[in-house]
């Protein structure tokens, strides 16, 4: 059997079979695609619909009009094939979907092995402008720091997504679930076009066909399967992101998530998720580079605040300083007893610290000067 | 030594020493106040002011004073001590304070042992009005459920904390860094005065006395160490409410974050106790009382989302469903191929989901009624 003839073979599954048919797929992963469309063709399948699609299916012409449109097939046989792909193979399921696609129809010059460092960012299609702004800036980090940005070219956090990356001049992946020939949704056309020019459009499904939920479902599970984390920024309770939220978490890949207020509803499954331990939650795309790079790369320091006019003094300072009312004055003699230091040395310190602008006195005595010592 | 001697000793003590003077504190613990006083006295403490703040307090005028205020001294002697302070005993220290409080000054008919399943809520001063009413909602769900709200009666989400739960109907202690016979903010004074009328206003700082950084460190202690749990609902970075979060940490108590907006510094200090595992995401006072409870009582479902039309189809069904496309119409043909059922079977399946409002037969074929299939 010559690799040509495997190819071709891959071509006919990949539009006889949906996406994400877990059965056809392990089993070309076992003993290939050439052998598998035999045993199809031999009635050796439940599902004789499946012969009747192959019978009609003819792979030179698929291959050809593909190439008219500037589309290309890629299999595992392939270098530029995303090998991240393969821990699909290891039965992972998803609402009964899965396995390694048996080819990508791609169109754009992107190679797909640049995917290797890609982060996938989904949410809701009913972003909040919150939403929308949080997403641009953490795709818009990520894609300056090398990484591709992964997304469904979806209305709301998907857009966001693609388009920070873009705005970055860096790179974005739109994996879809209609063909790699159409456009989902329509409304999308220039920025999905867009992508296939400069970088590179994605589909699992056949040519020409339409996004199916079944289509959609096994869409989410290649987002989560080509990135090395997935960032969920808004979504609502049983949304698709969440379903690309499992297959990140059953793919062992990094799953986070972008809090939002508790009072709107597109944050819900994102709070849900970190509640219950699937996500880390992030505030930037800085912690999302954090939390997916190697040991070591990208580390964040933890946010420490202002600097305060007082970081530094001695201690014998500080609980002078910490013995000066805010509401009202004292006396250097009572602050001296409050912070347990000599009369003299109490006032010594007070006049530095007036000084330094931190603390004044006036007629009732020492008092902080606003926004000095409190927290 | 009579118990009484003691008494006295604890008053003197809690005048001439700051609160969370853990040396002090600890040496109260392990030999009584009445030696320490005496230990005091003969200058064995590196700091002598304290003998000559011992020598000039006298105990009967001030407990007259605080009597003729309705204000009474609590110590570890009374039924109305609340034991959970006891835990401070075990050396936990935070910036150099801790220790058991050597008394309570209390203003109110609430006792302290009501406060057994208390609950804290902290946060910013400057609080938005998202925390703020976050902080409304969850203190009145915890107050409504017999927990007593316990906070510090400053601005924002302090003061939100208390509202709450007054206007629940329950139970709340404010836990002030001045003497309990003064008011701070004075802003609060309304609020305070309520507390003082209904509950209880409870201070370890010496009667008269204005609050210090070192009363307001030493107070964030108290509000963790009453409380089962503490609720941070908005908090910038280094502010006071991180301190009293640390206390609760470092007291092994349930630290719960109200998560916001990234783009909102006073969610910053709770996003980032929540990254870093100290503080457990909350989303409303039901999840609070979950966190806090007995393992079983207020269990939280976890969020379902609504139940959708077609839930508990059969997966014939449902595959026939997820075939139909969204974008435009397809064929009953093209439809059973997808779902890989017969014709008939299809078309069957079709006309019962066109009952069920879920799909439509349109001029150019079979489409999903909008928000029917997708997710």
């Amino acid at each position: 059997m010559s690799a040509e003839q495997e190819r071709r073979a891959r071509v006919r599954l990949s539009h006889a079979v949906e996406p994400g048919d877990a059965t056809v797929a392990d089993r070309v992963t076992t003993v290939g695609a050439l052998r598998v469309v035999d045993e199809l063709l031999a009635g050796q399948d439940s599902r004789p619909e499946l012969a009747a699609r192959l019978k009609a299916t003819d792979p030179e012409r698929l291959l050809s009009a593909a190439e008219r449109q500037g589309i290309r097939f890629v299999t595992p046989a392939d270098d530029e094939w995303p090998s991240q792909l393969d821990d699909l193979a290891h039965g992972q399921r998803v609402q009964g979907l899965g396995g390694i696609p048996v080819g990508l129809w791609v169109r754009g010059p992107m190679r797909l092995t640049e995917l290797a460092e890609s982060i996938a960012i989904v949410g809701s299609r009913s972003a909040t402008s919150y939403g929308f702004d949080v997403a641009t800036e953490v795709a818009a980090t990520v894609a300056r720091a090398g990484a591709a940005v992964v997304s469904g070219a979806a209305f709301g956090i998907d857009q966001a997504g693609h388009r920070g990356a873009i705005a970055a001049g860096g790179a974005t992946v739109a994996v879809l679930a209609c063909g790699a020939d159409r456009v989902y949704p329509t409304a999308h056309r220039e920025l999905i076009q867009h992508i296939a020019q400069h970088h590179a459009v994605i589909s699992e499904a056949p040519l020409g066909s339409a996004p199916t939920k079944v289509r959609f479902l096994s869409r989410n599970r290649l987002i989560a399967a080509l990135s090395r984390g997935t960032v969920l920024v808004e979504a609502a309770l049983r949304s698709g992101a969440l379903n690309t939220a499992n297959w990140a978490d059953q793919l062992s890949r990094v799953l986070m998530g972008v809090p939002g207020p508790v009072t709107s509803v597109t944050s819900q499954g994102v709070h849900e998720r970190i509640r219950n331990g699937a996500a880390s939650l992030v505030t930037s795309g800085l912690e999302v580079l954090e939390l997916v790079g190697a040991a070591g790369e990208h580390l964040v320091a933890v946010p420490r605040g202002p600097r305060r006019p007082h970081d530094g003094f001695s201690l014998r300072e500080v609980r002078v300083l910490d013995a000066v009312p805010v509401a009202r004055g004292a006396s250097t003699a009572s602050i001296s007893n409050v912070a347990c230091v000599g009369v003299l040395e109490a006032d010594r310190v007070l006049v530095a610290l007036a000084d330094a602008g931190l603390v004044r006195l006036g007629v009732d005595g020492w008092r902080l000067v606003s926004g000095g010592g409190r927290s």
